[in-house]
């Protein structure tokens, strides 16, 4: 057992308003405000919305999931090659008919999140937080300005889709991924400038309900971090959709015309004129009116905070969690990293176990990963092999019609370790966990071969794809 | 490693026409005769039926997963809530618009088998076999009769559905599991007797399609050997779909009046007049007419075949495997005795991990299990502990729209060690593997705690509940 062994602190900083203040109530937000509660903190969490929950929750991984669900259920899109269009739920897909679930479910998350601060005694306040020295924030919004003290803070603002300054955003014609949810009518033809994870999955749902989507991107692949058997499966499915990609491109301009239609110049010479363009140039964190020049941090070009690995900033009672530090800056790992500064800010060591991260792409299709690639194993000179396993091969994978999708373990050939599990696909997002508990708890390809799974399901594929490489280390 | 050592044998039983003859293509045939022929053995596999598979593929498993994808699809079962019925995908569900994808899956399904078989060399024959010594069956079809002999055999001849002698069914009024996807119109209303998994699966799917649905079982509750509280859960949800239970209650007659409705009269006095009646009162192994008095092997009086350990009945050389051996009789237990009936037969010890089996049942809503339950580890005085997840808190079950799912975790109060998981809801069968591997490795409840789980995803359910149970154990 490894619970922490702590004392109850209460007065150990009486002389500030509360123990900890966070700023942000996003997932990395929540995360520390309610540990440091657990730990019998007094904590209070500023938004500086009028609602919890962060862009996760208000613009960003709730809606954008919530529409790819929409999509795949009002369209059809993994039954069509078994019923026809002629069984699609609705003709004419509008896009009041996408976000109808999106509000319902953004509603119920706050409230989930809100009764948990309100549980564990958080106080909340909105407005916009701003530093004035290194123990005190003011907090001002239309009711006016009040300041708070604290022994120590977490930043978890967040981040903020990156816009040009030469491109001219409308949120209508030319927009960022915070508007897409907020267009009043479905284009027919869209161009996404970013092949990144935000870029990838709003160009997919696009494809999926017919309008034509180019994506832009000035890398020669989509997602770089993803192996590249993967990334071309995923391509090729992308253009099976007629997603036409132009990669290794720039963006020289982009404007809308007289007729309201974008005309965007790559550098290439070529011209994309479309309804509207998405842009998706990365992010930039949340930081630049946080008053941090009064405190002595400094933020890199993008706004992002440097920290250690106690998450940390140069003032060592100043946290910071969640996407305004950077990569992976996914809500899951944010969860984590504002659970571990609260702990480290009240001397709670938590001995947690070393588990490898999973990747999750909620693009249709899905792209999950955890552990390594082959490109990395490569470059190090492991002796790994693979083994592959295709949905179609397997029973479920043909329920679901998902012809494409495809599980690919790498393992060393020697000790049968699993050493990296990689799928395309549906549900993939979910079936990685398997493959993840596999690495982290060193089950091996020898687990996945001898472990009998449910039939017919698509964690079939992990025994598929371990006997097809138990097939290639054969002699 | 623990790959098998073996030399090869041809010619080792050189006075037979084969190796081993396999009796039934179902998973626990095809595995055997697969596994003999990757020993290289020379193999034949045997079906009565003019194609391979057997119940899995041809009547049962594959046929009711299909029926289940396309209820939830067509109906808009999930997204009721969401959409309203408006947007369901057809208005007026026939039996034709519910069977489509089954038969395009099953042609899939057997070109499959029939290519791994092939690809094997293995020889496929066509007929009924019947043994005329412990060494000779006879196979005899439309096109006449062959024999053939064998050094070793592998019975895998399935089971069928249970037909008390009293009732006189007829395939469209009175009719049995096998028959279900033959109904060429979608009853208004269905009593369904037995409570078992086909009757819940069945009696499930029907309610989802707003049939009337009565289950009658002589036994308290359904599904005798899930955990009781995920049965309560399960009940409150068929009741919640209009289904009506009467359990605790025998059949006394069930007979169709002549104007065609169906009479079931229970022992308690009560009468249920219905469309139709779905009887599904237990399997009988299909080992009536398989010749067994010749070679001395006896069954029981549901035709099942004792076995021991390794798979061989009283006759050493002769194996069997698969539903014919009785329970679990799930196509994933039963291809992994027919892999390891051919490993024995010919003298191959495959050090194989022991790993908890897996309990799938795909009703509406799923349910899925693995490890002890609650009754079993309160008999033996295992002090337990239980961390329980619900699908509505996490935000994946809010976008699936399964309000009443959950997962509960059992475990060790002092070791901290997983004992059993039991879920209900979505996915269930999938994310049950989760748990089993983690159960199988011996990560704890401190791997559920620690490991970061992409988001949102019902994975997350195991995180909730090892939170929940470290909560619980909190002195």
């Amino acid at each position: 057992m490894d619970r922490p062994n702590f004392e109850p602190s209460i007065g150990a900083s009486a002389g500030y308003d509360y123990d900890m203040i966070v700023i942000g109530s996003g997932p990395a937000g929540q995360r520390a405000a309610v540990q440091a509660a657990k730990l019998r903190k007094r904590v209070a969490i500023i938004d500086r919305r009028e609602v919890v929950g962060g862009v996760c929750v208000n613009t960003g991984t709730i809606p954008s999931k919530s529409f790819k669900e929409a999509v795949l259920y009002l369209t059809g899109f993994r039954q069509r090659h078994i019923y026809g269009a002629g069984y699609q739920v609705k003709a004419d897909i509008s896009m009041a008919d996408l976000t109808l679930r999106c509000n319902k479910i953004m509603q119920l998350e706050v409230e989930v999140i809100k009764n948990q601060l309100n549980r564990n005694k958080v106080d909340t306040i909105y407005g916009h937080a701003s530093f004035i020295d290194p123990h005190t924030v003011e907090i001002s919004s239309s009711k006016g300005a009040l300041r708070k003290t604290a022994d120590k803070f977490v930043i978890a603002v967040g981040a903020a889709p990156y816009r040009p300054p030469n491109i001219a955003f409308d949120s209508q014609r030319i927009f960022d991924s915070d508007d897409v949810l907020g267009l009043t009518k479905l284009p027919r033809e869209i161009v996404v400038v970013g092949g990144g994870v935000i870029g990838t999955e709003y160009g997919s749902m696009f494809a999926a309900l017919g309008v034509n989507v180019t994506i832009v991107d000035q890398r020669k692949r989509l997602l770089g971090f993803v192996d590249e058997e993967i990334i071309e499966n995923f391509s090729f499915q992308m253009r099976d959709m007629d997603v036409r990609l132009r990669l290794g491109e720039e963006v020289a301009s982009c404007a809308t015309r007289e007729d309201n239609q974008v005309v965007t110049t790559l550098k290439s010479g070529k011209i994309i004129v479309s309804d509207c363009v998405l842009y998706s140039a990365g992010r930039v964190s949340a930081t630049a009116t946080l008053g941090l020049e009064n405190v002595g941090i400094a933020i890199d070009g993008r706004g992002k905070l440097n920290v250690n690995d106690n998450f940390q900033t140069s003032q060592p009672h100043i946290y910071a969690a969640g996407d305004v530090i950077g990569f992976p800056a996914l809500a899951s790992t944010s969860a984590r990293q504002g659970r571990l500064a609260a702990c480290h800010a009240f001397g709670v060591i938590e001995e947690i176990m070393e588990v490898p991260l999973p990747y999750g792409i909620y693009a249709i299709p899905e792209i999950s990963l955890v552990g390594a690639n082959e490109e990395e194993l490569t470059e190090k000179g492991v002796p790994y092999e693979t083994g592959i396993a295709r949905y179609r091969e397997i029973a479920r994978g043909k329920l679901l019609g998902d012809e494409n999708g495809m599980l690919k373990l790498l393992f060393h050939r020697e000790t049968l370790e699993i050493l990296g599990v990689h799928i395309i696909g549906e549900y993939a997002t979910e079936l990685i966990h398997i493959g993840q508990a596999v690495i982290a708890l060193k089950g091996g390809l020898t687990y996945l071969r001898d472990a009998v799974f449910n039939y017919p399901t698509l964690a079939e594929c992990y025994k598929v794809a371990a006997l097809d490489g138990f097939n290639k280390i054969r002699a």
